[in-house]
């Protein structure tokens, strides 16, 4: 369905999370076939979600909402509740609606389902940075200028950026003024990069936004299309080149094709841990911090789930 | 937005419905025009419902949930949840979503709007029967020939039905097998008032519409657009014309342009109320029934609206 879902305005999270959400919903409840067909048409009529609110606080609402929709979708499901058997590609269904007339390819959904998991490989992302994964490629290649040249912002004429075609679709807010709107903004992060040396949560506030340091850096950001990077077939490869001019003329430049984070250049088991510190700072207690992750490092012997999510909705404190 | 919303396979209720709900509960809750710009954001990414799911339980979902959804929306927004300002017209956002790119027309949207309210002029449609709207004029049309001309089912050689090129799109079941696919069927219901002589919310079984007699009914009805409206701009047409042909060779035609219960040609006060005691029969008992039949007849005049909420889920019986 992607890129066509996409460029039509909609949260591919939103819209494809939502079925996702039903069929693990349905398997865990153990629905027969033609159940999971029902619970997949239910969670067709209720996938929702436009790109117009990235950088708004409806945009992780999207997310939230595919799972609570998938989950209800399986739920009324379970009780006997209906809906099209054939959602997916009926005429009048999720695939057509959200992509445009035939704009999907239904063999890509069964192609090598399951066989292994995507969840098994490539594997699961974690982001390393608090902003768009379209950012990241592009933090990445600026953090190791930075220290490899040992750059200072002061000294910056200019910033290109290049990457595919999809990106500035994605990253909408070239200018951005809030906190929300630095997360789908590469001018931003790229900013944030060079002035702080790190991209972490704490600095994702309306105020270092708004800073007028900030604000002429994103003046000195560009994007541009990658020549490579300009068809379909590539929209979705988010290598990304960072050149730095400076001021004396001097220039650096570093290509990144797979981010930090990404399955194939995976985060360290202590930085996952790092970046969930630095999440909750502030919500959890310190003691529950690392109770929890002691808990999640050993998931698949944790005898009662309940254990963890009374843990992480602070029933012991209480 | 509509026909082109409708035809990307959009229900509009759903839809439409969820950005209403959204602006009435905004009003409700006198939220300044900024607020009221944001709950109209939320609910923009909360939308959905897909016409594949005529005829399945998920329909009528599709009320509940926009309603649901505006509720929602503008409480979020009251507390100060963000979404973006201009979420029907934004590039990314509802209409060109929904619709299509620039496939809308933003001044029908304002022109006229509360000079007056649609609620007053034309004003409120009630169904007189529990089927689709556009069944209706089908419905009047075919009770009046029978009435007018005695006809008997087994006299019947076809039935010929003619309107707006979109009826059928609506009415997408025309070889339905379930009660809740003939509310989309404009072959059942020809067929239910050709033989019923009346068309009410007991006949609405699965049973009744499996009925081998009703079905080969069915069979000889047709559909076909016409010729007077078959362009976009008689799309919201419902003119119907039936024709009826016996197996005697002599033919009855009838059109109807406006079903009764449409607010050019309304229903009587006492044929509201009968449709509500048929609708609640079962479910509310008779002196609650009345009760609330005389509660919404001088609602202006209620203290209270929890009396009739009460009154509705039963709590004065519990």
């Amino acid at each position: 369905m992607n890129p066509h879902l996409f460029e039509n305005g909609w949260h591919p999270t939103a819209i494809l999370g939502a079925m996702g959400a039903a069929a693990a919903a349905a398997k865990l409840f153990k629905l027969p076939g033609e159940k999971v067909c029902m619970a997949l048409g239910i969670a067709g009529s209720l996938a929702s979600g436009l790109r117009q609110n990235f950088g708004t606080m409806t945009k992780p609402l999207h997310a939230g909402r595919a799972a609570q929709n998938g989950v209800m979708a399986a739920q009324l499901a379970r009780r006997g509740y209906t809906a099209d058997p054939g959602i997916v590609e009926a005429k009048l269904g999720y695939a057509n609606a959200f992509s445009g007339p035939g704009k999907y390819d239904l063999n890509k959904i069964t192609a090598n389902l399951g066989s292994p998991f995507d969840i098994v490989s490539p594997g699961v992302g974690l982001k390393r940075y608090p902003s768009c994964a379209r950012t990241h490629p592009g933090i990445d290649a600026m953090l190791d200028l930075v220290e490899q040249n040992d750059l200072r912002p002061g000294d910056v004429e200019s910033v290109a950026c290049a990457g595919t075609y999809t990106t500035p679709t994605m990253l909408i807010h070239s200018r951005p003024r809030t906190a929300l709107e630095g997360k789908f903004s590469m001018e931003f992060c790229l900013a944030l990069a060079l002035t702080e040396r790190k991209v972490s949560l704490p600095d994702f506030r309306d105020q270092k936004v708004q800073d007028p340091k900030i604000q002429e850096l994103i003046r000195k950001v560009t994007f541009s299309i990658r020549p490579d990077l300009n068809t379909i077939e590539h929209s979705g490869n988010p290598s990304t080149t960072v050149k730095v001019t400076l001021k004396d003329g001097r220039e650096f430049t570093k290509t990144v094709d797979e981010a930090r984070g990404t399955p194939n250049n995976p985060l360290t088991a202590e930085e996952v841990r790092g970046k969930y510190r630095q999440c909750v700072k502030g919500i959890q207690p310190q003691k529950e911090m690392e109770k929890t992750i002691e808990l999640v490092g050993d998931l698949e012997n944790l005898k009662k789930i309940s254990t963890l999510a009374d843990l992480l909705r602070g029933a012991q404190s209480r």
